[in-house]
């Protein structure tokens, strides 16, 4: 029987700002990302992410990114790679704290925005981000969007894990194109892109036609959609429905 | 016959977070306080509430702040009086372009938060806030909670204009509550107190007897509330209703 | 035999600007603190300071405040207690992984500016900076003023440890003036003034007058002053002649 | 007889972090340019900083930059074109505010950092800079590197003034090799480029062979490097021995 993990995006409110329902994902997803402070994510926005994600038995991953609130992570920004391996590590420890302390672990990690899009493109960055990972937990899974670099994260012992996103339009040749402000989508039509993924390992692009693979253990759902939380409990009923077990990512990788 | 202002906070959103219907909000106030960086406000959402307001000929002033994006502005900050002048300068210029280069004029200046409630107290941050305003422009109003720090502003030739908040509750005492997430007010609830102050400067405080006197030029309402357009709609119709005429600032002071 | 610890601030740079001598004084003292980001401390700097001292083999600590980086944690800040905790605790984590993948142990915790003034003297600051020391670590001391707050560090399960200031001069009522920037102190002096603290247990005020009780087991020394180097190497000689022993601050306390 | 401008970045200090000895280079430099807060310069350092400049008669231009107090401004950035420019316009008008109250005229724009760079190759980016400066007023000119982006530039009306650089190293192909920290260059050695740029208009490139044109009506000098204010004094005087008249750079255009 096919397996996968659901995980989103949370914890991406600042202070006053609130962005998407963490609470009403949760009660869909198996797996959440936690802003770390760079794009998103105040202390007390982290802390009641990961309490809430313990309750659950929600597994945790830090959503780390590059340091830019007003831009929201998504600026592509050229830094050094050993600076990036540093703020890398500052993200993960300052979320980590917060897990420990709510007696769990933490699971993954995976980048966000521009650094999700560059890491997965650029040796140096996916180096810098690995090593990162590597200093805190090398069995911690390293979340990008395909395999290709996967070498770069074996090199520091990490296993880079890919990803497919039923509710983000593929362009023909495999990149991801981002919405400024994310706006609502079909829950059935997420959902089917979504069985589709699960069961074929594959999508349509945004021209039609070209089939993109896109096999991952794990499907990411974004919160901040207006109707995100829909989405998601709908997609995870269309999956079980198809047949497809809804897994923590660590039992998706070990099956 | 009896005229009052309506401002608005605007511009407080941020990179990617949005808070309020600025230009939901502009249809039915005379003056709009445009966040100016330090609590809210990314340059191009300022550009954008700026220019919806030229088009709409609301007059525009400065919503100044403490430098505290994560805490929005709310956390009280002792700062040194000459830097926190330096600060308002700074935001007062950084807006003032803006509106000039949309071919208008900046037409006052409103503190926000923590530094509106802390100026409107303390001789020392009132007279930092005035001498700021009397390097850009003695002509422009600076809008506090009440006339306490008149002759503050006076010392350096500004004009302090007190407000009136219809959809926040006073304490015996006089002062504001201000909620950490604005809920959804009874449009109607705020309107009679909005008819209220314009007419008799009153209100009942939130312990259902005292009566605060709130006799003010200009009503404030908070486009964050998330049917803010709403009360705001309806106030300004019931003012009108009630023989209140609803005119931009300077026509009410000049009345 | 008298022994003390000496402890510095250090990691207080950020990015292109340089503060002080790290590695410079981590050669005459016993323990650090970091500066976490919040006031100073980007995480290449943290890198640097936490590797320099594991080299050495000096003891680190988490240097946190308020967030505040153009008033350098020196301003003082109303924050919601809950709020602080959380800040704190993402602090200390956000450090920790660095003292951990360096293959040390965190030993401390300290605050930073004014929020080390406020936790010294305000009961709900102190219980959130303890509250969040225990989260991590409750056996980690605490460091701060005076032993005024120790019930409130003990709910916690922590234990608070004074400290006292050879290059500060002290109020007659026990506070510390602190110098906007840090100016050049005579050696001699600082010297004399921590042989006084360590084997007396005072300072005479800045009244000339007035002797100040400084009994604490531990002093601490500014890097960044101009010849904060010195004064260390200064002191550290003087104290050791006068027969008492530096030795890192658990050493201290057991004794 | 020839004639340049020199000019120097100025007010990059920020809170407690001081970056180089503004008023001791003001006195051998024509024009400065001043940090407008986003790499560097808080309000009180820009006060101090224009102030200075006033009261010796230098000119005074925006130094404007990326949203980067961590990578002071040195991180490439993606920025969409249109949020570029709203943020020159707001940094541009955050600084005139300061001129206009010390009752002088700001005389011109320069990118710093990487926004200097990418501004000098970019089509986008160059464009964004000269339309937010059209904004302010279109006679103000945009300095940059090269006269490559003229055209860009000449769109909206904006002179581009280009610029050679003394103190740093070209390589081959005509770019600055940026120092991470400025290191102390010998005054002579920089006095001797200066003198053969302003005379010759070019510069041996870093191979020791490649001659680079750099005629250009403005010489920069780094303030930041430790004896700064000493290459600045021995520059000028050694271009004034060479015939150079050191003139304010509207007199050097106007030539």
């Amino acid at each position: 029987m096919t397996a996968v993990d659901i995980n989103c995006d949370c914890s991406e409110s600042y202070g006053r700002w609130i962005l998407g329902d963490d609470l009403g994902m949760m009660d869909h997803v198996t797996s959440i990302n936690v802003a770390t402070g760079y794009h998103g994510g105040d202390p007390s926005t982290i802390r009641r992410a990961v309490n809430g994600a313990v309750e659950r038995g929600v597994n945790i991953g830090a959503h780390i990114a590059f340091p830019d609130l007003m831009g929201f992570g998504r600026r592509k920004m050229w830094i050094d790679p050993a600076d990036l391996q540093d703020m890398c590590l500052y993200q993960i420890g300052a979320l980590q704290v917060f897990v420990t302390a709510a007696g769990a672990r933490l699971t993954h990690v995976k980048p966000h925005g521009s650094l999700y899009v560059m890491a997965s493109d650029m040796p140096e960055y996916a180096d810098a981000v690995a090593a990162a990972v590597a200093e805190v937990d090398a069995t911690l899974p390293l979340l990008l969007l395909t395999t290709a670099m996967t070498e770069h994260a074996a090199k520091h012992g990490v296993t880079l894990v890919p990803e497919s996103f039923p509710d983000l339009h593929y362009t023909p040749d495999g990149h991801l194109i981002i919405e400024r402000i994310k706006k609502a989508w079909d829950p059935e039509l997420v959902a089917s892109r979504a069985v589709r993924m699960a069961t074929e390992g594959s999508v349509v692009a945004n021209d039609g036609e070209t089939v993109i693979p896109t096999a991952a253990p794990t499907l990411c759902l974004h919160g901040d959609a207006p109707n995100g939380v829909e989405i998601a409990r709908t997609t995870r009923r269309r999956l079980e429905e198809a047949g497809v077990a809804i897994r923590p990512l660590p039992e998706v990788l070990a099956a």
